[in-house]
């Protein structure tokens, strides 16, 4: 078929036509569809099939790629094969980390859409984040997830040959591109779409001039763009994240290539940050913020924490890869030197972390796509507040990043620039 | 045709069939083949025409792939799309570096093979430096080389688009994994096929229950699986180049692949040093050793003054990449900021070029691939000096990488270790 964006109408003639889901969508009853995305490349369909007397069947969700940049318009187009893109990641995910990605039913390449696993029950994190609900599962699940992912799609798990063919498909151009203006340059420097607020101005204008920052923005950009250490999402913020008290699910990995795994621990690890920024507006009440705020804190201690511990258990239980084999490690005091070269290379994802987290705090503040937790907050007095700290933060997390041994150093900068 | 290995007689009656040819080599006159291959992956012939009376009326080389590696015989089998690789690499070096690549006439990929430009009126490097020869051409032309083809092809020129692009059709993973193995890995651990001097036996045992060591060689091999700046010859040595007084080749890029420049920088250097070391076996008058070894080590230090000026001048005179382009700079001390963006992005080029020199020298004391230089002496114990200084300095490149700043650093080591 040839492509047509479809429409509430159009999109329930078009899944009639898919014989391989009528298991999960009967369609004897009635189908009725509501797009309900609020992402910025797509559009997303919640199709439920009801019987006449109301009873539920089934849903699925359809997602279809516009052939343009929708917060932009129709003026920056796009090209629809990031479709392509989410479906293998999201493939690649389930495979590597069962039940933490949504499932697959149905792939049209033509239509560039997607169908798969309804998750309305499941919320998107940003907004419950923001009415300090929380997710007991969230640090144990996403951890297992960022281990598995990065490890499973590393030169210290696949052989050479299995590496470079899966990166092959993974050549991602056109949403690198969005990641590469977005969250490294186009925010440091005149830029028509950037936008921030008037009372941080001299902060914004300060970041732009701020040389030793720039370098460092600089060099984190060029590790983005050649440094293919794994199988990145490459936009793992909580709005990328759908939770309930029992479950967690990653979601929309259209960015998707091979890149620095610093860049996802830092996108989750930064995003609970400006969360824990947006209480100083959300929530007035100190006791009850701050509570909430060491919640939040703990959670990026946590979650750094079994991440690094699932990464290196990974590793030095399936040292599988070409990288390092066990027999080069095969010499007196040769585990010890494996066990020290794991924890190097887990020492440097910390400091690629901080870099990355630190890039996009920035980009957060004075870029094209603002942040709901912060931008939520309607008066400019107060949202310049958790803007502000975030500048701050945002900077101390590039420029110190090389010399950040733990997860403490991180939260440190976050309590000193913006005590609880 | 489907494929099969030619011989001195079925080269000829291919070549008849490639009409294309036929302006090069004229063939109303005799056609005559010698195989001349001294690579491990490959039969070269060079092919002659020539009229009865003897006349002289062209000629070509014909390269043509074998499937399986030829130092280790046809149990080691290759892929034979490497000549797809080598081909396109020829033809970006023409076009990058005009002159200093050979010229393509036909390929073949059914066939495996390409025919070339003859350059047999120039040497392959590696012999005339064991006999002293000068190359008065050769640091301005290589350095030419290197600045050029790396710059031209990385982040820094090229738009995120078309170094993806171009990064996709250089995905070569069977010859990638020969240099992983073989430079990284199986000479630092117990592998059938490494082959050393006995009398340095214990700098070799010792090399490979270095922990320090073998922690950076692995970091610089996961640089190297990973890092995709540049479009890299990667195995740039004195036996891939051809020269005379005038003129310089690059030629044999089968390896080509996008990788960290670095690679290619310390190759060139490396090889510069074994020869230097070799000398003190081949050249037993002191003073005309020394003078020689004055020579190649001015030949190190022009070949990286230059490579860093060339690379630095486009750079600033092409700022056409995504990486930070010149809006990025565009405030008040943005200029200087750009200028030592540069700066520190070349420092360090020059700690890689340390580095994988490094674990270059050491490669070729202890494993597949001796070189020729050193080989070439026959006496064990002669033989034993240069391999013993050059464990010695590919240490110590390898280990104080992170603290050299200028091109002096590397020299002193050597003459630290070795001499003159």
């Amino acid at each position: 078929m040839a492509y047509a964006a479809l429409d509430n109408s159009t999109v329930l003639d078009y899944l009639r036509t898919v014989t391989a889901l009528e298991a999960i969508l009967p369609r004897d009853a009635d189908l009725s569809a509501r797009e309900v995305g609020d992402g910025n490349l797509n559009q997303v369909f919640i199709v439920q099939s009801r019987s006449a007397d109301g009873t539920f069947n089934g849903s699925v969700v359809l997602k279809q790629a516009l052939p343009y940049l929708r917060v932009a318009g129709e003026s920056w187009p796009l090209t629809r094969e990031r479709m392509r893109f989410e479906t293998q990641a999201l493939m690649k995910h389930n495979e590597l980390a069962p039940g933490l990605a949504p499932q697959i039913y149905h792939f049209d390449n033509e239509m560039s859409l997607v169908v798969m696993e309804d998750l309305s029950a499941l919320e998107v994190m940003r907004r419950p984040l923001v009415a300090r609900k929380r997710f007991p599962r969230f640090a144990d699940d996403i951890s297992t997830f960022l281990a598995r992912t990065l490890f499973f799609t590393s030169d210290l798990y696949l052989t050479g040959l299995e590496k470079k063919e899966l990166q092959a498909t993974f050549i991602n151009p056109h949403l690198c591109k969005i990641q590469e203006d977005f969250v490294f340059t186009n925010p440091f420097m005149e830029s028509a779409e950037n936008h921030w607020n008037p009372l941080i101005d001299d902060e914004v204008q300060a970041v732009r001039r701020d040389t030793e920052l720039k370098l460092a923005i600089a060099e984190l950009k060029e590790g983005y763009m050649t440094r293919g250490q794994a199988l990145l999402h490459s936009d793992l913020h909580t709005g990328s994240i759908m939770a309930d008290a029992e479950q967690t699910r990653v979601i929309d990995p259209e960015f998707a290539f091979y890149g620095p795994m610093g860049f996802d621990i830092g996108a989750v690890l930064e995003n609970l940050v400006l969360n824990y920024l947006s209480h100083f507006a959300h929530t007035p009440d100190g006791a009850v913020r701050r509570e909430y705020q060491e919640y939040l804190l703990s959670l990026v201690r946590e979650i750094w924490l079994q991440f690094a511990r699932k990464f290196d258990e990974l590793w030095a239980n399936n040292n599988r890869g070409e990288l390092a084999p066990p027999k080069y490690w095969d010499f007196a005091g040769g585990e010890a030197a494996f066990t020290e070269f794991r924890r190097l290379y887990i020492a440097r994802l910390l400091q690629d972390t901080a870099g990355y987290g630190g890039c996009k705090y920035l980009r957060r503040m004075m870029g094209i796509v603002n942040v709901w937790d912060i931008n939520s907050i309607a008066d400019p007095e107060q949202r310049a507040i958790p803007e502000r700290y975030a500048v701050h933060i945002g900077r101390r997390w590039v420029l110190e990043r090389t010399r950040v041994t733990t997860i403490d150093d991180l939260i440190a900068i976050v309590r000193e620039e913006a005590p609880a």
